[in-house]
């Protein structure tokens, strides 16, 4: 009789440090704990359009890499561990949100749809593709602190895109 | 008598596409939509302790820096709209997020606590500085998408830290 497999429990931890002067530009620190510690300059900042300069991009573009990213090194990952063959992954995600202002009051925002489309390069049978996806989903950070259910994931099979 | 003040909404929306063709590198291009659109290159990679070659930074820096640096764009931009005056800003977050794992299966995440530390480096009163954090916090596109209470926050007056 074989071991019970042993559950285990690890952290992530990342902390941001952000600066703002003046103006849009934030000079933005990130640094990811122990035990494999990195640290990176990610300043954002605003368009001329949006009263910035330009200088680095917008907020919200970290995080719709960050959000199509974190998905992406799951189901790479996890394709290893489940044992399911997949050849090159492209991932279209579209965050779309909506601002709503009463004068020139501070606006209040909401996302609207969070989208995922999904093509694994596979020819794996669809159950084994929605098998991954669906372990991605619950192993992506970004996704797990999202409001539930606010990302909607298409599976591309064949020529079919299906949601999943 | 005034007019009320008209009621006005707009979309914000961000596509990202990402390809991954093997190992962890994942290159990411972010196009932010009309009418002022714009392009950015944004990839990831895992370090080399995770299976990557740290080519990039990890996708979780940037949502980091993404959630950070929205917050704080909200707090410069409606400090501005609310007429309360703020100096430098730091902003220092922490993301927690924990992992869980069966044997050698596909582990599930799930964020632990989110937490922001906010110095607005100003002398405004404590009611207008927690004014605008509030209106930061409904303005944040990033913090509005996630679950509800993820992310604790605390703010600078004087030399306390009080929760808000």
């Amino acid at each position: 009789m074989s071991e019970p497999d042993t559950m285990t429990r690890f952290e992530v931890i990342f902390d941001a440090e952000g600066i703002n002067a003046h103006k849009f530009r934030n000079d933005v620190t990130v640094h990811k704990h122990p035990p494999h510690p990195a640290t990176v300059e990610l300043p954002t900042d605003e368009g001329p359009k949006h009263g910035g300069d330009g200088t680095a991009p917008y907020p919200l573009a970290y995080f719709a890499s960050g959000l199509t990213a974190c998905t992406m090194t799951q189901l790479r990952a996890f394709s290893k561990r489940l044992g399911i063959t997949i050849g090159t992954v492209r991932v279209k995600t579209r965050c779309h949100w909506q601002g709503e202002q009463r004068g020139g009051a501070p606006y209040e925002s909401a996302p609207v749809a969070f989208t995922m489309d999904i093509d694994l390069g596979s020819d794996a049978p669809e159950s084994d593709q929605r098998r991954l996806v669906a372990a991605a989903q619950k192993g992506c950070f970004v996704e797990q602190s999202l409001k539930p259910g606010l990302v909607a994931h298409r599976l591309k099979i064949g020529e079919r895109w299906i949601a999943v």
